[in-house]
């Protein structure tokens, strides 16, 4: 197995899609697609097109659909969510397909979609995609972080150190044969350096600021906990996403 | 001061410059120059381009200059020196202008060189560009990484991490008001982790397993020195870099 990070979507290599391709977008997707799975949804599809979105969620029986999407920070009109998956409760999501639109987070899902095993991660289900990597060994695997708007995040990158430094760990596999670039061993350091103030970290990430500012301290707080959903987010059609099993 | 650091000249926002932007290509552009100034060259030129290096350095006498560069890993046929910073010796350099071509590290130099300050860091001179910052205080300040091949590198982010998180010490800024970019805490935590262990950094680094394979074990060695040299290059013009003073 070889591990590549990319910081964004834009920096991943032209024309290659790897054996395993994982999406992270901490705030808020790749969190929210996890939870809403986790608390029993039967799937999330991902837009990045808002009126596509609408369109193809209006063919879908509305007692079995949920709608998230924001724009310019407030909910879209007629939709049930938000982008904060502590909306996302059991009664709200049980056995329904989540609908959501996500600038960030989609960019990274469009750019590897085509890889044999697309999955979401985020650091709430990490344990959940360092098992299935040391279960199936995919040849070559990417994390790719959504970034905002372009750029270098925070939060993603330390997502795909704490998933590196995890298959490290547990695979007894010394760093420099497991990383396919030098953001890997970079990742794994901001991981190490943060893991016990992953909060802390968040606050300091321009994203989480604005987030913030927007007084979502809470999605913060609950954004920053690592391990605590077993759920494993995979791709079974383009952009749609259920749980393993 | 405001602090971004960018990991490659293309990451860079365009259309701005910085009032002070530092260029760092730790193996071994930024090295050599520091080495070659403070062993008594009267100053360091820069190209990327080799014909108009040539054509350059023609104008010079003989005896007032140096040539250094590589192509294919190979020195240039009738140029005094290679890309090794150990090379550069008071005997050879005393007085004489190096003019030098180097891929990566230039192109870091060209994207910042109308900058009002441009500046040349590596480990090596590392406290010297810090106490620059400390003393003059510029509003915004750009550190830029070459990176080798447009991608990111372990060895440039690990540098400007040294800087910032040597600027954070001495100036008891905290991070967070020191940071203009979520890549300065970044780059803070990567150099916290390793610099007990630069040089093993840099055989992690791919650049720097590439120079281990072309048997530049001393120069990865000398390259991962901190503080050694008090040389501070500052661009004089375009390209053409002097000691302070």
């Amino acid at each position: 197995m070889k591990l590549f990070v990319y910081h964004t979507p834009e920096l991943t290599p032209k024309d290659q899609v790897p054996d395993c391709a994982i999406a992270v977008d901490v705030l808020r997707a790749t969190s929210t697609i996890a939870t809403v799975l986790s608390a029993g949804g039967e799937a999330v599809q991902v837009f990045s097109d808002l009126d596509e979105l609408i369109a193809v969620s209006e063919t879908w029986p509305p007692q079995k659909r949920l709608r998230a999407g924001e724009r310019g920070g407030g909910k879209v009109a007629g939709f049930e969510l938000g982008n904060s998956p502590l909306d996302c409760t059991p009664e709200l999501v049980e056995g329904r397909r989540l609908f959501i639109s996500t600038t960030n987070g989609t960019r990274a899902l469009k750019r590897v979609q085509d890889s044999a095993t697309v999955l979401t991660a985020a650091f709430i289900n990490r344990a959940a995609v360092v098992q299935y990597l040391l279960e199936k060994q995919p040849e070559t695997v990417w994390i790719v972080g959504s970034g905002w708007e372009g750029s270098y995040s925070l939060e993603d990158t330390a997502c795909a150190g704490a998933i590196a430094h995890s298959v490290v760990e547990k695979s007894q596999l010394p760093p420099e044969k497991l990383a396919g670039n030098d953001e890997v061993i970079s990742a794994i350091a901001l991981y190490s350096q943060w893991q016990d103030n992953l909060l802390g970290l968040l606050h300091h990430a321009s994203h989480g600021q604005r987030l913030l500012r927007l007084e979502c301290h809470e999605d913060l707080k609950y954004c920053s906990q690592t391990d605590v959903l077993t759920v494993l987010p995979i791709q079974q059609e383009a952009g749609v996403f259920k749980t393993k099993n």
